[in-house]
């Protein structure tokens, strides 16, 4: 049930006066659900909860984490669906997606569980004494991962799951032994307190202490920015727009003491034809990309906003069957409101933009908050002068740029800003002849995809979702998959200490038989 | 020999009008030397060879690396007594010290050359495709580290060679695949011009590209913001004060693309004396502490300038015996006037705070620049009152502050900022009693010793070299040992990468065999 509190710690808390309601695009009305703001007084609640929280959580075992984040994966099942609906009914998001990313979030928590249960991301390393060696003995220094302290996470506005309550930010930071104060999305405040009370049942069913987990509403910027600012947070999770990241990113670096934030945000994508490729299959491929840029309203930071190609017969029949295709693609629903009013403002300002060619603008009538789709086309020269065209529009928008020759499409991809992805559509052997462009499409980006969609971030080990800057605020991090716990945690050495007081990932015994390097090796052995 | 300009790339240059001199603290008069400043047309020129550097120099084999810095290292030997004798004419320490630095030098060259010819360092990680997978097929991931381009380094004064021009920072970045462009100290410039020939050397043996290596002279800060807001910058590496070290941590967050800025700053690496410990060996572990509190006349980032004990006869009988043996040391030789200046002027001002009580003040007439230790106490409450009492004094000074009791001490403790690190000094099994005072000694240290002193860093994979604001800008990440690579380093995936164009690390025939994880699990097997 939703009581449009906040989570203060496991207690339910009101004690603001602001109100807001969540919106159902779908409908075009409110939700009824009244939602309260977090006060001042409640934000410094929760953080303090935390700080106590601190002192336990980060040292309680990986098999104890494991067995909460499983919990917690239960207990969003058991939501059942209400969770579903509540989904749909804030997002505009059709049950199929909502079952889709509930088994992701659910599939991430999993992840983390067998990560920290397993044990071995804390990469121990021993360097074990020499009294003898000359001209001083070598102490005994033992290193591990630690938590860094209680973490902030802003959910995300186009994933009311996967990235926001229970998201990959809050199950990495609980993971890493981080309590979480999450800073619910306005758009999805009823979505996310479901999840926060699944939380909430699971921390008690296992035992974690009080303030591990907290649950903070707010429709405007306060609640951020205080928890940003607060002295009792050491580190930001955020998913969503350059402006609000870069933002919380200045608050954090300005402070006293300053700390990281981690912001992932815009990205446009770029997506590189290269001839052959159009030359064989200019249509399968206009198919394949009309689908991705629509997908989901085009609101998926992977979305593929900028194609690349050189100036040939068959880019121009490659961008003539794209306009084909996507026009058979019905609009579907956007998020909110505000979210196809930005889309909106921003597709009108590069459909303005001088020497831009509209292929596809969608026109005909749409229910209301349906994001029409529109493809658009420029010279590469015109590109390269006009920075606005290198915006990301978010939402279902893609722009073709015809490059003079391979140096202008080495120079445009050199002039992009950071990305989170780049995809490569190439035949047989002709990616070669174009080294150079490719070595510009990995210096931009986090991701290289060959002749495939940039849309689909599958949850592995192996998946880097991140980049250089603006795609994130810290390329050296990941935002998916298990690594993405190193954002929350830092190195710890102990020097000659009594080995019963070490943690069980440094003691001689190896009791967790994790791996270790040992003396630069690389072993499961005691010592 | 040292013509004092700035080898910009492998190319002697002092195109600018501004000069300076080093200074020699021993014979109290300037080296002979003249230093050329490096001119803003030679600070871009330097960026960008490093950018053009970087497109070879990122993608070189880790045996390439390794022969490179293994040259370094031969060349810097290669120096012979010239360097001894300017490293010692240019910061008065002795020549025992330039030789145990050298060699320190050269041992953190070769171990990143071990690192990265033996190449798991990179932690590739493959997940394999499974194209039948339900409900859509996954696809083919393989992430390793990848450099992240041009590095700024900024030589410390109190490390002439292992934390300057080829030191820790310059050998990480190098082996990270990084260009380095140092902006050299300028209390040691002809030393690093020095060092810097040594390494171009090497790069011309090893046939590096132009540009991997430039060295910047600059007796101001306009070189060194030059460098750090330059959009070719994409990472920097400091060593030296917290004003100084902030400075630039926060050019590099207001850049339009923020960069990281490790900067590892001030410490004052509190030391915790438990009462049982002083009843059995007060007078050893005073006679420790006069040892470590004086070393290289306290300039080391070490230095234990805070002792904490619990008020009692045997603490009584610390503070006497501690005050006795500093008596005997023989004050020596600081790096400068202008270190020598600030330590006098930072001691007269702990010194004259209230409620402290004065132990020991070195009066007798000394040479000029000579740094006189001073060890004062005072009581709990007033350390807490006063946080002036809690600023680093860089020099041979040390506070000792007696408790009220265990709480005060667990409150003292927990009111720190960020310590590189924290000594416990115990007897038998007594630590067992202050589980509190050992966690919060935890919660604010990067390193924590076991009956030891704080001076003296190994370099080895364990060490943890960082630590809570202001020990350094960002705790996740280590400034010693082969770990303080990943400081340079950013993940990067491909997503259906054809094997044959994939870098060796993630082929599927492992050619390398290199650790890696495939599908969760680390195996050197190939695929």
């Amino acid at each position: 049930m939703i009581t449009g509190k906040n989570y203060i710690g496991n207690q339910l808390s009101a004690t603001g006066s602001t109100t807001f309601k969540t919106f159902n695009p779908l409908l075009n009305l409110e939700n009824q659900w009244e939602i309260t703001e977090a006060s001042a007084e409640e934000v410094n609640e929760a953080v303090a909860l935390a700080r106590q929280a601190f002192h336990v959580y980060s040292k309680i075992s990986g098999a104890k984490k494991g067995a909460f984040l499983r919990s917690i994966a239960k207990e969003i099942e058991a939501l059942g669906d209400e969770l579903l609906e509540v989904y749909s009914a804030e997002s505009g998001l059709p049950k199929g997606r909502a079952m889709g990313e509930r088994g992701r979030t659910i599939g991430q928590l999993l992840a983390f569980a067998t990560h920290v249960e397993e044990g071995s991301w804390v990469e121990a390393s021993i360097d074990t004494a020499q009294p003898n060696r000359e001209p001083i003995p070598k102490v005994d220094l033992r290193k591990m991962y630690v938590a860094l302290g209680p973490v902030a996470v802003f959910g995300a506005s186009n994933f009311p799951l996967a990235f926001s309550t229970a998201g990959g930010d809050t199950a990495s930071a609980l993971a890493a032994g981080c309590p979480v104060i999450v800073k619910s999305h306005p758009m999805h405040a009823g979505t996310g307190e479901l999840v926060a009370s699944a939380i909430l049942k699971a921390a008690k069913n296992t035992g974690m202490p009080n303030g591990v987990f907290s649950n903070l509403n707010s429709s405007g910027i306060k609640v951020g920015e205080m928890l940003v600012q607060h002295p009792g947070v050491k580190a930001v999770g955020f998913t969503g727009s350059i402006k609000g990241g870069r933002a919380l990113f200045d608050l954090g670096a300005k402070r006293e003491e300053p700390i990281p934030v981690f912001a992932e945000m815009g990205s446009i994508n770029p997506v590189v034809l290269l001839p052959k490729s159009l030359k064989n299959r200019a249509q399968n491929i206009a198919k394949t990309y009309a689908g991705s840029i629509t997908l989901g309203a085009g609101q998926f930071c992977t979305n593929p906003g900028l194609i690349l190609g050189i100036k040939s017969e068959e880019l121009t029949q490659f961008i003539n069957d794209l306009a084909e295709e996507i026009v058979k693609i019905e609009p579907s629903c956007m998020l909110h409101p505000n979210i196809i009013g930005a889309y909106e403002t921003n597709k009108a300002k590069a459909l303005s933009q001088s020497e831009l060619t509209v292929l596809f603008d969608y026109k005909n009538e749409v229910n209301a908050n349906y994001g029409k789709q529109a493809v658009t086309t420029v010279e590469g020269d015109t590109f390269l002068k006009n920075t606005t065209l290198h915006q990301e529009v978010f939402g279902p928008y893609s722009l073709v740029v015809q490059c003079e020759n391979k140096a202008q499409l080495e120079t445009v991809i050199s002039k992009l800003e950071g990305q989170l992805t780049g995809t490569l559509i190439s035949d047989d052997d002709e990616i070669t002849a174009y080294a150079e462009v490719v070595a510009a499409l990995q210096s931009r980006v986090g991701r290289v995809i060959f002749n495939g969609v940039p849309t689909g971030v599958e949850v592995c080990a192996s998946m880097q979702h991140g980049g250089p800057y603006p795609a994130s605020t810290d390329s050296r991090f990941t935002a998916v998959g298990v690594d993405s716990i190193k954002r929350w945690v830092r190195p710890f050495s102990y020097q000659d200490w009594p080995n019963h007081l070490l943690p069980d990932e440094l003691k001689n015994e190896n009791p967790l038989a994790i791996l270790r390097t040992i003396n630069n090796l690389k072993t499961t052995d005691k010592i």
